[in-house]
């Protein structure tokens, strides 16, 4: 008779700590280095295992604070008609991925999630509504040197819609984004803040005539990525603004600070005061201090006139969260032309901003009119948090990868046997197994009738499984079980011989001694508690 | 003074049980009727409201089951090379949607989740894998008349990838596609199976030539849409097979019933018997019927020689699970001829099967072999649950759409007062919101300084919120908060006047009160418990 424990003697002592995935993970990237004609379109890739898993722990994450602040979600297409997206992203228009002609209507894939939101909303008359959309968008873009830039990427948005008191849902989006941030174990960010009209205004009072507001807008929106003389020459040189309108427009985008302080600059500005836009600006600021105050985020915020964001269709307050991994230093410029002959330039490649969004109030009318009928003018705020590279910074933290399972599975159902003529109890497993499954536990076993004790080993140690339910050859035909605990501290543990009508019970136990506290450990990590 | 009770009371009676969302839904349903301009593309469609919510708690119950059985997984881009899809799916090829040529290379929409798969199994030269995959496929087909044919779609895809004994896996598969059916509370179904190497061998026995079988098979595989008879036709007129050899054929696609059963019948027949291809398949049977009595889902299966699955590249066990409510009853032809004068002809178009697959060995090995490198042969079998067929016969359950709630707000924040110059409490209503959102709690509020409680109640009410937390004028002044339980059940109910420092844990026990058992309202009645 050999019992359980002799015949699996031999791998127990060698059950060593769980490896991560990490051989497996290396050999596939230098196999597919070799097969250049099998992969994925170019600023595409796949996900899969720990960042697959770290991922989802992000979306849910985000998708629980959405909810808890009244947020439904809505899926729309993955395309929508061309002449929806038409019109809506000024110069970046061109990246717009288009669905072939093969006859019935032109589309394309959408660009952002933002536009089919509006599009949802004037479609269904909708009044009022708290979305979140967590899903992928496609922009013809070169992929980038810079981290985290790819073809296909996902957003993942929260967008109030509705009629509301000034900077009331706009300050909730900003707490939104704190909460997002924190939850997500980011803690040295902040979040640059602006205001399109005080931007507009200032632009009239520096002397740009109404029609090129737009476009010195997308110049001074480049601030972040080049210095201010690439951006004024392109005002003098490129837009035909004069040196004299290019310096006053310089002084004002230098300001930055907290809300106070550049509210109190901005306040005292004369040729401001006079700009109509600017005043209506300004009196959104007063208004939005004193709520960023009741949410406890303004060591969060700065105030900063250089940020314009690049969309045409923001009409309010603007913002995009940044971090130190995230963004340049100020002085980038000077730094990237040191860095030539230093080994680590790429410290001084931001990733970019890891939130952004703003106040779009006149989008839904844009498709509202295009009916016809009578517009309904919804006004909208909304957050897009830029997942990947918010993955790429979490990617970052070895405490958390190392963390991750690569499945789920809690238990593996093995056997051991002995003799030339057992037959391996496949169909026992088998049964074993669906006990558990239908008890909502998850388990494994080798697809292999004859399974020698190393194989299931083995097997159970790569899903890093914390249980094993054993069939004795012997103690299974006295309808006897052994639940014992895996890894390395339990090599000499010979666990509990148990009847089998007890299974599900005392694995139930089991689990529940492994996940005492029943936290989850990515989600933890991830907090950075 | 007045209370908050005082302030409140002529809308506490008022406060009538929670109406569904059908009122707003109608509207917007007869709108985007009038807006024909404003559009999803054709064949797609917006997921929002409950069918959102409904459908999300199908995505998490058969997630939950994937995990459960090692699944990990995998999420590829929405399109591919369009070479990768090249050649996989026979006649149904044009109906693979085109990226648009704007430069660069060719892309093509995925068609299913298989494809894909395949390619990042060879891609990443991976020896084993299960993994699932829950993503929108697409499909230029002509949205038909039946329920649920889009053009973009979800499927929900658990896959078994690697080398293993006969059946074992594919046994594994049939376990999952019972589990998922049932757990979603579909019990009336019946799982069509049959073999490919059974089917090739007797369309070989029949007289059908090497080159025809493909192209007979595709005949054969459409008799749960019309006749015998029109099938005979096409397999005699078009794709030129003899009388004889229809007929044939026509003796064998009539076998059905249980395992047991056909397996008896074909086990007997000398003519299959003498055939290759037929007995391997015959003995793969022979093993799996022993694996279907231990996972105790005999009962669903249904050997069936007429199922031939439209696709290329199954080799092996193929299944398709119908219920009465997608499957044309056997007569179909017969009562449709009838059914011209009869109102309701639509009960015996079905919405198709709703989960189907197959084994295919060869998938990956075509891709491995593409790159010019010695092939790995790795064999797969999985199942695609048809998520948006089983959402419409789960959307046929009233009980189950009136307990989804369409957000998940469990407490509102609400401030009662009086006289001219009070201000409304909103930026302390903010505060408490904020205190409950850090504690986890999903708060909202009325988004005005000076909200009146009618519209304060509305508000909580279109929530379906069980909570509201109550700023009392001269209560809040005395650091006190109010908290009180929502419904009509409690229109007489004063709640609890507490310190405001009592708040998280008094809302935290309420909430125990309200979600006694903790058990998920939707997820319950999904699976019909």
């Amino acid at each position: 008779m050999v019992s359980w424990k002799q015949a699996a003697k031999p791998f127990l002592s060698s059950f060593k700590r769980f490896t991560s995935m990490s051989s497996v993970k290396q050999e596939m990237n230098s196999k597919s280095k070799l097969q250049l004609s099998l992969k994925t379109p170019k600023g595409t890739k796949d996900w899969a295992e720990k960042d697959m898993i770290v991922r989802e722990a992000i979306f849910s994450t985000l998708s629980g604070i959405f909810k808890r602040h009244g947020g439904v979600t809505l899926d729309t297409p993955v395309f929508e008609l061309r002449e929806i997206l038409a019109g809506k992203y000024g110069e970046d228009s061109k990246l717009i991925y288009n669905l072939e002609d093969q006859g019935g209507e032109l589309c394309s894939l959408r660009y952002d999630l933002t536009v089919p939101f509006a599009r949802f909303v004037a479609m269904n008359n909708i009044q009022s509504i708290k979305r979140y959309h967590i899903a992928k968008v496609y922009r013809r873009d070169q992929p980038a040197m810079t981290k985290g830039r790819m073809r296909e990427f996902y957003q993942c948005d929260f967008d109030i819609a509705g009629t509301y008191e000034a900077m009331v849902p706009d300050a909730e989006i900003l707490a939104i984004t704190v909460e997002g941030l924190t939850s997500l174990g980011i803690k040295d960010f902040k979040i640059k803040l602006n205001h399109r009209k005080i931007l507009d205004g200032l632009f009239k009072v520096a002397g740009v005539a109404d029609d090129d507001v737009r476009k010195i807008s997308s110049a001074v929106d480049k601030l972040d990525k080049v210095s201010w003389e690439a951006v004024k020459k392109e005002m003098v040189v490129e837009k035909g603004q004069t040196e004299e309108t290019a310096d006053k427009i310089g002084e004002y985008v230098k300001l930055k600070g907290s809300l106070t302080e550049v509210y109190a600059v901005l306040s005292q500005d004369a040729d401001l005061s006079s700009n109509e836009l600017a005043k209506e600006g300004l009196k959104d600021m007063e208004i939005l201090m004193k709520y960023t105050k009741n949410f406890g985020i303004d060591e969060y915020i700065s105030f900063d006139l250089s940020l314009a964001r690049g969309l045409d269709y923001y009409t309010g307050l603007i913002y995009e969260a940044v971090t130190q991994a995230s963004a340049p230093p100020s002085n980038a410029s000077e730094l990237k032309k040191k860095s030539k002959n230093v080994e680590d330039a790429s410290e001084y490649v931001g990733v970019g901003s890891i939130a952004a969004g703003g106040r779009y109030d006149n989008l839904v009318n844009m498709f509202s009119e295009a009916t016809g009928k009578k517009s309904a003018h919804i006004p909208c705020v909304g957050i897009s948090f830029g997942v990947e590279r918010i993955f790429s910074l979490i990617k970052q933290r070895a405490d958390l990868l190392s963390a991750v399972r690569p499945a789920s599975t809690q238990v593996f159902v093995m056997a051991f046997g002995g003799g030339k003529d057992w037959e391996g109890y496949l169909p026992e497993r088998m049964k074993v197994a669906n006990e558990l499954w239908k008890a909502g536990i998850a388990a494994e076993y080798v697809y292999k009738s004859k399974a020698n004790p190393r194989k299931q080993f083995d097997a159970a140690e790569k899903a890093q499984c914390p249980i094993a339910v054993i069939l004795g050859k012997e103690e299974y035909q006295d309808n006897k079980l052994r639940v014992k605990r895996l890894g390395p501290e339990f090599a000499d543990d010979d666990g509990e011989l148990i009847e089998a009508q007890d299974l599900v019970p005392t694995v139930q136990k089991k689990l529940h001694e492994v996940y005492e506290g029943g936290v989850d450990e990515v989600t933890r990590l991830l907090r950075g508690l």
